[in-house]
């Protein structure tokens, strides 16, 4: 008999918290984790991240693949993939965790706590008058799931927000742009930036030289989503320089980030090892075990991504 | 004619914005800044921070003094103070403040950022899988005004969180407790604690060897209250042996803290100086005119202090 069966592979989480937290949803499908994929005709349904090339190419009776995670960029444009719906799990444990984050993030340089930990290490009790949350303007980039409860909840503390994105959201407590005209006034206008944009082909390197040079002298800017939205190579010239006076960098180019980068030398650059947000198995299982229901009933999958838009 | 008059006395606060932010609620009241205070029997008000010994001896028709911060153990107990009304400010600038260090120190601990800013200086990518903030469980020691607004916010974060109290309070989202048997067991079962108590008779050295060691190992300490209530020695000696395994300080015995004490040289613990939450004049003037009309009036002032109780 034929059986209806899952394929998972993923270079950091932990198959069997997915296991069992699918078993508790759906006790008959078949869960196998890569490599051991039994007859690859029978894997119905992929739970991947960042597989690598070639991964689904054996896959040809593929219905579904759900991305083990928010950013589908990666799952994009491969030649291995049959045509299936692709969809992005909507976790509100990676909702939670991203905005911890980003709100760790932005109060470190709100409340001057960098220039504290270079005092603590110094042994100087250096003292800064601290500034009201309201005088303080963040800019969000990007307003997806994400991004939106970011911008939200930094409101919430007290902070000046301000939004960004494609089109037009509503979100209460922060002013909202849209369009390529408002964001030169929005980079001149906050001392805060946050990128919380997919990397589409509207997003490619958004924040280049001139974009990095409308922001306020010592500006901070903090990357959680997608190190192709920033030209690299200008932000480590405006670190340099000091026009952009700190960062918080979640994502690069290369991952690991090669021992020979030069963010390595920067004291005004703070690295974390991309997880910013993750992937909670327990809390992200119900809409996951919900789509792969709505496949198998011939319905389509919940958080359907449109590889046209690349979100 | 005899002048109403207040006298203004801060070893860090803005005295022009202090004046000018009174000016604008009670245009006829007259403001002296230390030392120019004119005629000490026109002095009918005081709003002070730390004054100095002796201070008050000279203002005999003192009728209401205003403590320019949250705690006012410095302004008990002393012998220059005629009895009047002690009012402690309440200010919604100070309570986001104080919220955005607590949830600052907080996350640094829960998404492992102590770990990553010593990894940046060693040039290494250290991946540490992050933990859901539900499984994270953050206890709040007092729960006044800025203890309770922590605690709720921790809680609206999606961390597990348990406050305790002298009196029972009601926080939604946190597990409230209150007398002495329950402190045991929270602190047996909490990882993060952030002390936010006034200095009392009650609260004096309330956190001793006994009771640090009761925290499981490695637990991690937060302090932006006052440094009576833990015992220095004791808590000095449990970050040296790695049993309690960080500590965010913001209080001191003696403060600037001295170039010799051992806090300095101990690489897990993160030292701010006393700034966790100072006072927004244009936001806490509110009520400080207010205080100043009622007993113009004859009537008693908002957030009097109880001198028995300490708060």
């Amino acid at each position: 008999m034929k059986r209806d069966a899952l394929v998972f592979y993923s270079p950091v989480d932990d198959p069997t918290a997915w296991r069992d937290a699918l078993a508790s949803e759906l006790p008959d499908l078949d869960f196998r984790i890569d490599p051991d994929v039994g007859d690859p005709a029978e894997i119905n349904y992929a739970l991947a991240w960042l597989p690598p090339k070639g991964f689904f190419r054996r896959f040809s009776n593929l219905k579904l693949l759900t991305n083990l995670g928010a950013g589908v960029d990666a799952l994009l444009n491969r030649d291995d993939l049959v045509p299936v719906p692709i969809t992005r799990l909507s976790d509100p444990g990676m909702v939670s965790l991203m905005t911890s984050y980003v709100i760790f993030a932005v109060t470190r340089y709100a409340r001057d706590m960098h220039i504290f930990e270079r005092a603590k290490r110094r042994g100087q009790w250096h003292y800064v008058h601290p500034r009201p949350l309201a005088e303080i303007k963040v800019c969000v980039l990007g307003l997806g799931e994400l991004g939106a409860h970011a911008a939200k909840s930094l409101a919430d503390m007290g902070y000046d927000v301000r939004g960004w994105s494609r089109t037009l959201k509503t979100i209460p407590g922060v002013e909202c742009h849209a369009g390529r005209g408002s964001l030169e006034t929005l980079l001149g206008d906050c001392e805060i930036f946050v990128s919380m944009l997919p990397a589409t082909n509207d997003t490619q390197a958004l924040l280049g030289a001139r974009e990095l040079a409308l922001m306020p002298a010592g500006a901070k800017f903090i990357n959680v989503s997608r190190s192709a939205v920033v030209d690299e190579a200008a932000l480590v010239a405006a670190l340099r320089s000091g026009a952009i006076g700190e960062a918080t960098l979640d994502v690069f180019g290369a991952e690991p980030l090669p021992p020979e980068h030069p963010y390595w030398a920067l004291d005004n650059v703070f690295i974390t090892p991309h997880l910013a947000s993750i992937t909670v198995p327990a809390l992200a299982v119900r809409d996951v075990a919900e789509s792969i229901r709505r496949v198998r009933r011939g319905e389509p999958p919940l958080h359907q991504v449109d590889p046209q838009r690349g979100y």
